[in-house]
């Protein structure tokens, strides 16, 4: 299988989790540009390949992401706002996409998880961070907002707690982001966080693959279609899934009393 | 009061609280397509029921529900994929009918709570678990998907939790559905269940039946409706209950200082 | 600056934050008619004031409010339905104004904060509250609804906590309000209140104004509008802060390392 070729991303594909690193640790793997439209890109990727069943994304160098790039808002403004609003909306873009991959997305939250680096973190299905991991939405101290970022803030932690963070810029830890339901996990050392993400690894490999996809479809769409069509449709996908090739394997296993195909 | 016929329920009338145990305990009071019948046409009776005030649903064995039914599942394999459809979907009709419910709708949470019986747990509310209760979502392990409950558990716990739960089928106990926000209380012994039953119901019996019925029905509207046209309607109902009969019964107790008729 | 003229409240402006107090303590500051009409008339006038960054709100005599006023409701009686409507509504756009302000609203939370104080509690941006403080719900004991509070209280902590507090009238602490959600932070002494007071109103000076209000306004939008439309208008408010008056104040203070003007 060939991967895409990155400059800002290393990516390494072993047993059907593809795992990608933010490369830029000179800048805190601040987001630049280049690496927005690798990101996108790498995940297009994604949605092609059934045989990659979840994406592990971590920092390189101890931060996950300090936000946006400097010298790309100091490229833009040469421009005018015109290349602001371009720029600014390709992030929302992306965090779009990465929602709605078909494989599980684990992010594994170390050092700065700030503004961008925070949205991303906001669109995993699952969170794993570091108790001393820096999380943060430092905007408006810079006279801008959290523009893209806000909304998945919003659905990921609900809006009571989203507007303090968004309103007073306060740091918190990756214990606090664990209350707060942004995270899922946070562990204090390097072993347990290491070891919290096999788990989680070992975990999604019983489920198969076709399945999960789905079931995070319905579980997305359940935050903006209307209940009554929604279950119709869950109706049907259970049909489907019961009646195809992963219903079958695993009622089979299940009676056989082994492990189905795609949990060995 | 004449109670609906039921192979595989137990009913139980008692001081305007309807107490229905789920009563197959042979396969831990497993969702059959009979028992979603009788607990569908049980709803439906309990709709007309103005002097029937909470419904407590627990299971039979030392168990809630372990899920969806087996030979259901090999009965509707025989007929294909509309069958299948059409057993699945029935069971989410019957999670939107428990919902909406006018009755106060208890959970009591013991041993397996399963698939669709963590399904039927997510529209409870008041649920109270024991802190060794197992709960789950074992579909995608099985190959198939939570299709139904997906959409009750998003809304129960949110989108976050909700995500992990799903594509890892991981377990969970009583107290960490406690902290998922998933039930509201979980207790460490059958003593410590029954007590906060006991005190629950008390404190149900204190509220005026009418007046809990429309606010059920408003928290219900607010998570679909917008705020304008829900708060003129609320005031509509704010102004018929406190001109109705229990709006001048409450008055009148809090005025001499007495208990409502219905706290009595 | 010439503050509106009160009598059931006290204004005091202080450094950009208006500190308002509901002063009705002999009735624990019930939420009369005039006290609404009065409120409502404080936010109207805040909307044109861009130098007030944060609104405080709190009761006087150590309770922040014991829920509607027992007179009014008696007057309603005497001229019907209508008015009892009329009434409830008036708060119901109390509630949508004050969660709509430019600025940061805090409430300190201290006493009784039951009914419609729990309601005001639920539309501020950040709550500060005592451990010892009482919330609650009380409308269905009394044969009556928290009609205009509820959906507030939904969109606060969640349908699965707010069926049970409104279903029950149960009271709870500080401390539970906290875990609830409900508030940010709960206090166990005086002291501590105001030490948490201090350090959130220091936070929110460090944030630009306009870029705060832009936020909180994208926040609430993202409870209504769908995504994708909300990102392309986040794009837009990020272009025009950037480009605008704060952003190169912002930007300038950060290459300068100095703090922005807002923040002196």
């Amino acid at each position: 299988m060939k991967l895409p070729a990155c400059a800002t991303l290393l990516l390494h594909l072993d047993g059907g989790v593809l795992h990608l690193t933010l490369n830029r640790p000179d800048c805190r793997n601040a987001m630049s540009l280049a690496m927005v439209e690798e990101l996108r890109e790498v995940l297009g990727w994604l949605r092609d390949q059934p045989d990659v069943r979840a994406l592990v994304v971590r920092g390189a160098g101890g931060h996950f992401c300090a936000g946006g790039d400097i010298r790309d808002m100091a490229a833009a403004r040469a421009q005018g706002a015109a290349a602001y609003r371009t720029l600014n909306r390709s992030f929302g873009s992306l965090l779009e996409e990465a929602q709605a991959i078909p494989q599980v997305l684990i992010a594994v939250l170390e050092g700065a998880v700030l503004g961008g680096g925070l949205g991303l973190a906001c669109v995993c299905d699952i969170a794993i961070a570091r108790d001393d991991a820096q999380f943060g939405l430092p905007e408006t101290t810079l006279g801008v907002l959290p523009a893209q970022i806000a909304p998945f803030v919003a659905a990921r932690i609900g809006l009571t707690q989203a507007r303090r963070l968004a309103l007073t810029a306060a740091r918190f830890d990756g214990s606090q982001a664990e209350r707060l339901g942004l995270v899922h996990f946070s562990e204090s050392t390097e072993d347990a966080l290491e070891h919290r993400l096999a788990e989680t690894l070992a975990q999604v490999r019983r489920c198969a693959p076709q399945a999960n996809a789905r079931t995070k479809a319905l579980l997305l769409a359940s935050q903006q279609q209307a209940l009554g069509p929604l279950l119709d449709l869950a109706a049907e996908q259970f049909a489907a899934a019961v009646t195809g090739a992963e219903g079958a394997e695993g009622t089979r296993a299940f009676v056989e009393k082994r492990p189905p195909s795609w949990a060995q």
